[in-house]
């Protein structure tokens, strides 16, 4: 490698918004196909700047692409009325709450009351099962309601399409075949999804948190139909023996410190940042292949598209009920 | 991996004819668009029934295509003079000689003997010379005139590209980088280009043959403009080290006894053979991500793509010199 602080970069650094590109058109033409305007509501129940700006800057997307979109303020102890009152609404057609709001296992529970029908975060237990077990419709054998998959897993997925990484080659649902893929990160709403969605799809995942290092994997062979889960052992599975041998390394750890060690990295990586602080240093575009910085903006194109894909659920069922009424 | 004989692979099996259908299509609209036949003249002056078939394989995949082909049937000592009349002949767009001839040193002689304006196989030293630099146009600093790739060089490029092993979204001319690509042979025609081709491309490349393993790369970071190769030392460099982190196993081996340890081979890789023997075992199938068992057909659409650049040459050439003429 050259001293030249001005070195050029081999590989390029790639901006979220040229990824959501066409999901934002695939979004805009579907809203425009509708012959109502969907609503989406966000909760906002915490006095955290950041949750007011992040609601605030998804409202202003939501609107300039043909959604409506309401913020509401409401007392930490008067999210749960709203949020049922919110489900039973016929004019709202997708719900999200800004957590943290109690900050322990209540905002589970909140979480989960999200009604299904309108959870665009993909949020719901019976999402997460899907991903989890690798199913990927709501109702087999018909197959016609896909399952929504939680914003930033999916999101995650759709740039590695964007990338390359994806091969389009292999066959739908082994498109990772013979990728290892480093993931920093095993958070219940992200990481851990993430992990098993890509091993699902046939990668080797490296799950890494700060406890212990655990692979993801259907087999070498991909013979199983979902993941299992693997404890790796700590002299085998350092960072410094795992992350030169990875196709693609995946960050997202919540702080302004943490910064992942570009040392290890090997030359031509794909390398991602899914956390709002920056992990990496600037001297990853001296070694990434291809370096995305940060993934907000197709985070927000994936949830409109889960709007309207339960908006699209919704109306199948519809169609479903009044044909069974017809016919009985 | 399951133990049944008929366990369904993981990933898929690509045949030379899927990938040289764009290409086929390419030369046959690029045929149609001119105002004559091109014509090719494939010299054979040996008896071996092998080259004898590839000769009338070649002439009926030419004449299918909208192509002259004349094979020209001469006396070994004969073939210099032939050739020389052919060099001068202006109806005659393409030569290619069936080799080995005499077997010996002469063979290359023979070879140079072919005018680059009419080389379809890319086989003079000016297109290796260029290929081994990096130069891609004959005429700098207009670069009008493309160089000629030797053909199965070209074709495994080409054949990468369809695969998904080239990444689009890289920059241009690095779009293998980070990738690892074993080439089991070393020959002058095919494997050491190859090599160097890729190598030139981005990728890490390990030059195989009977005597040690090469590597040709641009550097980690692909800060030189061109390969360097750098013998390596066989403690560090044997097939069991390097096989499993390879991305990409290319074998051309003309034995029909040689088979390459599919045991060594990690899931997922793409595996081409471009030798005409078998050089996997059918078990190859349950390891490889995309296994392409032979390229023939892809090398002959490119050696027909090669004849339509070298009239494209010409005329450009051509065109130049006229507008010379008229402006003096």
């Amino acid at each position: 490698m050259s001293d030249s602080a001005a070195a050029k970069p081999a590989g390029r650094t790639i901006l979220a918004s040229t990824i959501a590109k066409p999901y934002i058109e695939e979004v805009t033409k579907g809203v425009q196909a509708l012959d109502f305007t969907p609503k989406l509501v966000g909760l906002l129940a915490n006095d955290d700047p950041a949750a007011q700006m992040y609601a605030s800057w998804t409202g202003k997307t939501c609107e300039s692409l043909g959604f409506h979109y309401e913020v509401v303020n409401v007392n930490k102890n008067d999210l749960e009325a709203t949020l049922i009152r919110a489900n039973k609404d016929p004019s709202i057609h997708g719900i999200m709450v800004y957590f943290p709001v109690f900050g322990d296992k209540q905002d589970q529970y909140l979480q989960q009351l999200i009604a299904p029908e309108k959870d665009v975060e993909g949020l719901n237990f019976l999402y997460y099962h899907n991903l989890y077990h690798n199913v990927r419709f709501l109702d087999p054998p018909h197959n016609q309601q896909k399952s929504i998959l939680p914003c930033t897993p999916l999101a995650m997925v759709k740039i590695l399409e964007y990338l390359g990484v994806y091969n389009t080659i292999l066959h739908y649902g082994n498109r990772l075949y013979g990728k290892k893929v480093l993931v920093v990160n095993r958070s219940e709403i992200v990481g851990r999804p993430l992990a098993a969605l890509l091993a699902n799809d046939g990668a080797t995942v490296y799950s890494v948190d700060i406890n212990n290092v655990q692979q993801f994997t259907r087999g070498d062979d991909l013979s199983e139909h979902r993941h299992k889960v693997i404890d790796l052992d700590p002299s085998e599975a350092s960072l410094e023996k795992l992350v030169p041998t990875c196709d693609v390394i995946i960050t997202g750890v919540p702080s302004d410190s943490y910064k992942f060690p570009t040392e290890l990295v090997r030359h031509g990586t794909v390398v991602i940042n899914f956390s709002s602080s920056k992990n990496f240093n600037d001297d990853i575009k001296l070694k990434a292949g291809l370096y995305v910085p940060s993934i907000g903006k197709v985070t927000i194109a994936i949830l409109l598209r889960n709007l309207l894909r339960l908006i699209d659920n919704e109306r199948i069922r519809k169609e479903k009920t009044a044909a069974e009424a017809a016919s009985s």
